[in-house]
């Protein structure tokens, strides 16, 4: 009832927002707003929500928590996994109650309903001739591998052609093969602040020389000013600026046979999705995004040298993937409620890497672990800063041509 | 406001449920809801509290959480116990610090407005000759007392009738004798979940077998299959299973004396009662609901030689008693908040028993202790599950022919 | 949306309320309420937050808290203090994340905005040459100084005329001589209940001799009788007690050449303002309100010889000074949200006195502090006695009358 209400009021609410602007205060704090921007936008993309080789084995599983509901993800052969809420077909109980582990089916802890790992109902006990297991089966969500990532979707109806959605980033994902890689470490944190915070700080970078030391120290300050904010944000003196230090890495990244590539979707595409390769710091050698510039693990995939590269594969704004070419990472940015947000990294490597000898977990995640302690800070002082009385909407730099992008994108699909 | 939205939807919302299955979400989790529910249902039936021997003396009290309120219950004389709600007639402030304790009087902490045990207010300093005091009594709430067993009713207008309630019950109280009880043991639990999911989890044995290992040790299997959600559910096949257990006990009982019967309103009565005598265990001849189905305590009341039965006199599905012949427990159950309710036991033994000589706590408590621990965890995995955006109403086995039976009462009751 | 709603229904719920009765329940727990009061009441007056000695140097600041907002208090120079929101003009994020330090600009920690000490952009890095600085410094409060105290006005529009509330003030200020105070002591409470409680508590002293032992063992008896709840409050018997104590001690003080006026405004004013200047216990030969009646530090402003009295000046109801000769209190209560509120109590003493040989915080602060745990348990188990279903308003005593003075200032605002 109440969402219905909000349907009447949000294209005036949507009409009202100034472009080039953030948004209005509620659109940062409404639970309404919240439960709107779920069924308009996050239920219909493809989360990117952790790599395979997490649950190896059949039956291994473990459990995402996507806006207040658990999702069951699980291996149910060598060719599969589903995904499944968290909700027995009986009287609503959790059918699940760790958080990760094996299991060869799901058991309700009520009345022990019985589940296969394909989510079918094999048993229920005394239910009665007129029982139809058939038709009470676990709910599933959508739920698609590629390269090894684990996507799921949570549209009511059909999803996004997921192949659609993943094969332009063939070219990028070539490469670094994350289908032969294995998670060495994770790390999450439960941020006190909404969703599209969280997303609006990852996709600039017009705050990284204040607030990231470790990260600017290692990247390139001209490649941050011209590219800071993707592609579209390169200004020209910005962009001449960082023009030799780009023309000299992509002159040796071709000549080892590596893409050079670089796209963005506007604000009327379906995913807002993207990937470019850039160098990390060609100018000072820098091999990988560690403390020392040089490698953290083995080279991955197609690298046969290190070519001082990163790659950023973006399959929406909650999914998005950073690859040095010794390791790679998933950005999973979870929206919970109207102030909570889950933001994961999980790092990859090449499955053949042995932690202790080829990598070690501390020098691996070193910088972005520093970098998203701080942007948890940042994004959690925006949103307390937003519950303001007077915080208004404030104009956007160049530098967050991509901010602009962004919400004029969830304009449009919330509207 | 929000109550009078909600009375204009209610029917709408009540004829949209589909009969044999759990209720929609909303009804387990909106504020809403549960205050409607408190209006139309809970506070117009005689809830059981406790037993009067907790407040053996004038001037003992103590309190107990409804729905956000707090209760005081005191001692007047030795023939009158009295319910008030805990607010100042004057600006509102609690008239009681305390949970538990004696007073001569509840003098306000703030501005020292003394009201007698009778709620009458003895004293009020200052308020000029115009003000008059009879007036300003601690607001009450019907209260009454049967076979010792405090009841209180805390509807606006007139309660139900009370002697209809508890009369029909005699034949049952009569053997078990509770005005001549005292209270030797008590635990309670305050869950996370709505007070109607702890409802339907009391009421049926569908879970008892996977969740309930040592209930379900001491008590005859056949029985929980046949009766194990009241005597509406007893299958054919099932009942012929524990037939013979059934008739020999029942001879057994009958010969001694004590009634057999068995009865339950069904969804078309005011409080939803019911009463009966099974037997525990008989073909193990289990005499009480113990560990080791010996008795805990001396035999109560009219038992002049155990039955090896048990009594359940349910006056409304909040309040329930379980007889066994040496102990009696009052199983209350009382909502707090949409997702909070408040579960307690007190467990009852003869009033000439003696703690460490003919009873102790620890046994006498165990399987209860144990089973309502484990229907916590239950009844909060049950909420936590119907949560999800997912969750649908799931169909109810026969075995749970009395959650059935409930809610259809209860919707008719909030309809 | 909410506050829409309300708009509409506020003069139907101010009509129903009874005159000479505390409020109907929702006053004190509704969130759309308390937003309405923010801006119908709280946000007009000039808030008496703390003395500028607070932050004797260019740079020092601190924040408080206001209903949800953050309001940093900095001193720009020697003659200037300035408020602002604690929101940054770009994307809202919280500029100052201490409570009080020094700074010589605010940096927001985001994207490294600079603002100066009066509020003005000074460094927006790459925000392009068509941004205008001039239009993005921080939002400001209004803020005023007066005799060394620190207002601030919330108001969207234009404040009240700032002179005119604090010029009638001067006949008993100029005796206390607050610009050349400095603070000694703080101490702050952060309560459980609405705001109204917090001042309908300190308005009156029916509630002193039950509730206030030390307050009331230092204070004469007769006059809390005659004056508890202010010059309104005087009943004709309890003043004709009261006047020989009060005739003696108004006889000395003005021979003193001190001010022994007393007046208040009624509900019809804007601020409801008061002062009075009272003995604190003549009979027993008092000089200040503490533990032996003693001086607890040197004497301030003009007083030559110690009369025993005290003052009390009362900017409007949420901001109160309580001075005896020696030292003074700010109280301040200021609304965070429906059910909460802070107190805090400023102790000032002369600027020359030093601490350890003049005076010693204990001993300044005991009588209040005593007195003010006291009330905030007081008014918090009024919060929670309010939450009844069956709280219903209740009468005021004559020795209340203040309370329905400040109900009926308070419902003409909101109305």
């Amino acid at each position: 009832m109440k969402l219905h209400q909000l349907d009447n009021q949000i294209s005036d609410l949507v009409e009202r927002q100034v472009p080039g602007h953030s948004l209005e205060q509620m659109f940062y704090t409404d639970p309404d707003i919240f439960e709107h921007d779920m069924h308009r936008v996050v239920f219909n993309q493809w989360l990117l929500i952790d790599h395979e080789s997490r649950i190896a084995n059949r039956g291994d599983f473990f459990i995402v928590d996507v806006a207040g509901d658990e999702i069951i993800i699980v291996r149910e052969n060598d060719d599969k996994i589903n995904g499944f809420y968290n909700t027995c077909r009986h009287r609503g109980s959790k059918v699940c109650l760790n958080k990760e582990g094996n299991k060869k089916s799901f058991v309700c802890p009520y009345h022990a309903w019985c589940y296969n790992l394909d989510g079918s109902l094999r048993g229920a006990q005394l239910m009665g001739a007129d029982f139809d297991k058939s038709t009470h089966g676990l709910h599933e969500c959508h739920l698609n591998i590629y390269e090894g990532l684990i996507f799921i979707c949570l549209a009511d109806g059909s999803p996004p052609n997921f192949d659609e959605q993943v094969n332009r980033m063939q070219p990028f994902m070539d490469l670094h093969d994350l289908a032969n890689a294995k998670v060495a470490h994770r790390y999450s944190w439960r941020l006190q602040c909404n969703w599209k915070l969280v997303i609006e700080n990852f996709i600039e970078c017009y705050h990284c020389l204040p607030s990231h030391p470790e990260l600017s120290s290692v990247h390139s300050k001209a490649k941050y000013k011209a590219f800071g904010s993707g592609a579209a944000s390169a200004m020209p003196e910005a962009m001449a600026e960082f023009e030799p230090e780009l023309q000299a890495w992509r002159k040796q990244a071709s000549s080892l046979g590596y893409t050079i590539d670089m796209w963005g979707d506007d604000e009327n595409s379906g995913s807002l999705q993207g990937a470019q390769r850039l160098p990390i710091n060609f100018a000072e050698g820098t091999l990988s995004e560690t403390r020392d510039g040089k490698l953290a693990s083995t080279l991955m995939g197609k690298f046969s040298a290190c070519d001082g590269g990163t790659t950023a594969v973006s399959f929406n704004p909650l999914s998005t993937l950073l690859m040095p070419n010794d390791y790679a990472m998933i950005f999973r940015f979870t929206p919970i409620s109207a102030e909570v947000c889950d933001v994961e990294i999980v790092w990859l490597v090449d499955k053949e890497a042995q932690e202790g000898i080829d990598y070690n977990k501390e020098n691996l995640s070193w910088l972005w672990y520093q970098t998203t302690v701080q942007d948890g800070e940042i994004t959690e002082n925006n949103q307390a800063g937003v519950r303001s009385r007077r915080y208004k909407p404030g104009p956007y730099s160049q530098h967050e041509a991509s901010n602009n992008t962004f919400l004029k994108w969830y304009l449009r699909l919330i509207g």
